[in-house]
């Protein structure tokens, strides 16, 4: 019944997915503020449209929230699901294919700005429940929390939580906006990173010089910056601001097996790339250093001329973007606030630093021995006729580790996505296969979910 | 006679300089193409309209090169005006208090793009030359070549040299397109340092990565880029690339002593450009670090993200430009090749790294008791009532050193600008006094040339 409406509406699914990434939700930048609003709207039109009560968009001092419910039976488990209706910005556009805002299909796969970051993921529970309730109904209350700020570090949803405690209370909180190791080998994502983020400006002259008047005897912000950038990893690949490591857990020797099961292939992984060769911190494999250890990456830098040709200048200023990926127990202030005394500690006397965080998120981990993580892993079986292999994510969906602070609740994170789906990069896609799968596991959650909520049962 | 035809067309030369400055010239971006050779035909009608004969615009593969002359008995010494009427890319524009193409005065002072280097200082040759001929007449032959690729390394200019041996053909090249100390102190420039730059690309990953799925694994090229620029001047603020130093010719003692009686107040030089503390090589003052020692200055850089907001990508590619101010007797050819190798020898495994040259120059020495330097002393003397100091500038001005190599004619350096006027810079300026007074200086250079080739003295 459930199969054969999903069927049935297969390409209409499509077709709503394609209006929802026409719309360039870039959070980040102000100009497109009113379309990241129409895609608020639309979204809240589709979730009373799939038959979910009270869809409404709740304002916050940045873009809104939109929120819906569906309460078959105050006895019954609760379900509250979390998504993403804001994406990255699309820029370079050149390295684009097709334009970002115009979903093509390609191979199988839909190319465009958020097609899996997180619109492809979050719409797939959006037509999982239109599909419940429109057959066989639903086995638990499901509440619907899609926001707009994800990519820019959720910034008003702390506020909106944590003053509709009552309106957000729920037994488990489902989302998809990670991925799985590959469409032969499902996986769940049992932790993930936190995120510190600052911009950073090196100030030498009031202004910019003549590079053959001045060069040489002032010294240049940008050669400053990149001395100061380079001295914060050494080249065993540990990153040398003090204290740093105090508080990452390190794994036991049989969590760090347990985590090898997942199959991996490295030459895959550098011919993906195009990679000469992989680096990283000395002692861990390739996935231990993208998931359990903490990071640092100059996310974007830039200062003096970068036009065409050659401008002999000697810039006044140079910039940076850097972030940080933290794993348990580090928190972002924490770590924020040992990046900015380390950086101006070791700024030369010849120029004044200027370091203003961003977002930051908490690492997040989830027990694999919960009723939660079960269900989800039942439905893989059920959906994927495949066991899923437990992983730990190295990105980070800052929100997580606040729901269960503020709410007391436990997320799962049940994630379709590829590693091959390129998010936050030029051509960005969601295989087909992918996005029909998910709408056709996400049930199975509330039906496993639902049974062992009965019945519970040690996994 | 002079002085009052000098008076009584101030205004209207000023006027001329300003319709000069309105034109954008900007050799290195390919979008003023037309108005760069917009402003070859107006210097063209301007050195007609002087006097002077055979103006005419040589085509190059690049923008033309004007050129003009008076040849008034064949008998006489004949001095070659160079110039250049491109200017430096204005960007960035919105930190121009007027806009950079829309000249206004302020404190007595002209701000425009150009307004010193080079429109405003060889314009005063075309008008001296004006004056000149409307008035006592020419002591000296003069031709003028005033190019338009000066601030892209005078490409096609070698070329050009080398093709009219016959037609340039003079005693001495006059040149103004430097500075003096102050306008109480006149200076003459007997040295320029050259120039070697190029442009470098990091490539790491084929393609721009989520900074959280591959963070720790794959090696950022932002952060390789900077720890390569890092390495390439030490904390004694040497430049580590081997061989580098090998050509520096070291000056004596005596030298040294002599160019440190140019008057030079660090104090003043701090608060001028706001600077927290001045840095440079080890054992050396700050104006011999800006003259006669070579550097290395990254001019741009950029890589990633530098949009508003905060993108957590790990970019594929990372970018700099890097030039190195040269002094005798290195080569720029071989620096750049000594560049190339090094920055390709220290980058890491992980990364392609590629190397593109742009345009180098050779650094140049005048000799101080010629009877061309003579001239230009006594012209100050005459026109300023003060004795310049000889001094040795930081700038390039490469084709000083092929005029030499090509036609075997030694440049004089008359420059008439100050430190302020914030060439390459947003804000350039140059002041009316240094205008007028350069116009007025010129003639007694002729005067006392001619009179010197007559009858040479030992200066």
């Amino acid at each position: 019944m459930l199969q054969t409406y999903l069927n049935e509406h297969k390409e209409r699914f499509l077709n709503e997915l394609f209006d929802l990434l026409r719309i360039p939700s870039v959070s980040a930048d102000s100009k497109f503020k009113d379309d990241t609003r129409r895609t608020a709207g639309f979204v809240r039109e589709k979730l009373t449209a799939a038959g979910l009560d009270n869809a409404e968009l709740h304002e916050t001092e940045g873009h809104p929230v939109v929120y819906a419910e569906k309460i078959v039976d105050e006895s019954l488990p609760t379900v509250l699901v979390y998504g993403h209706y804001d994406v990255q910005p699309a820029d370079p556009y050149e390295l684009w294919i097709s334009p970002p805002f115009e979903p093509t299909i390609r191979n199988e796969r839909i190319y465009a700005r958020g097609a899996c970051d997180d619109k492809g993921q979050f719409y797939m529970h959006v037509k999982a429940l239109e599909a419940m309730l429109a057959t066989d109904g639903l086995p638990c209350n499901v509440k619907v929390m899609i926001e707009g700020e994800e990519e820019i570090g959720s910034e008003h949803l702390g506020k909106f939580v944590a003053e509709n405690r009552e309106k957000l209370k729920a037994d488990v909180i489902l989302i998809s906006d990670t991925s799985i190791i590959a469409n032969d080998v499902p996986s769940i994502e049992s932790g993930l990173r936190g995120l510190s983020y600052v911009e950073v400006e090196v100030t030498g002259p009031n202004r910019d010089l003549h590079s053959g008047v001045y060069g040489g005897a002032v010294h240049n912000p940008v050669n400053v910056l990149c001395r100061m950038i380079a001295s914060l990893i050494d080249e065993k690949g540990h990153i040398t601001i003090p204290g740093f490591y105090d508080r990452v857990v390190e794994l036991t020797a049989e969590e760090r097996a347990e985590l090898a099961k997942a199959p991996f292939d490295e030459e895959e992984y550098q011919r993906d790339l195009n990679l000469k060769a992989v680096f990283g911190e000395e002692g861990y494999s390739t996935p231990e250093r993208a998931s359990i250890r903490p990071t640092l990456d100059v996310n974007g830098i830039w200062g003096g001329y970068t036009g065409e040709g050659a401008k002999t200048v000697l810039p006044g200023k140079a910039h940076a973007k850097i972030s940080m990926r933290l794993v348990p127990d580090q928190h972002p202030d924490d770590i924020t606030e040992l990046f900015s005394k380390h950086f101006q500690a070791i700024a030369p006397p010849t120029v004044t630093v200027k370091v203003t965080p961003h977002h930051g998120g908490e690492p997040y981990v989830t027990p694999t021995d919960s009723v939660e993580f079960e269900a989800a892993r039942r439905a893989f079986r059920e959906a994927w006729g495949k066991e899923p292999v437990p992983t730990r994510g190295g990105g980070s969906i800052p929100i997580v580790a606040l729901f269960e602070r503020e709410l007391g609740i436990k997320s799962i994170l049940m994630g379709f996505g590829l590693d091959i789906d390129a998010l936050h990069s030029p051509n960005e896609s969601y295989g087909l296969f992918n996005f029909y799968k998910g709408i056709e596991t996400i049930p199975y959650f509330y039906k496993h979910y639902a049974e062992l909520k009965k019945a519970p049962v040690e996994a």
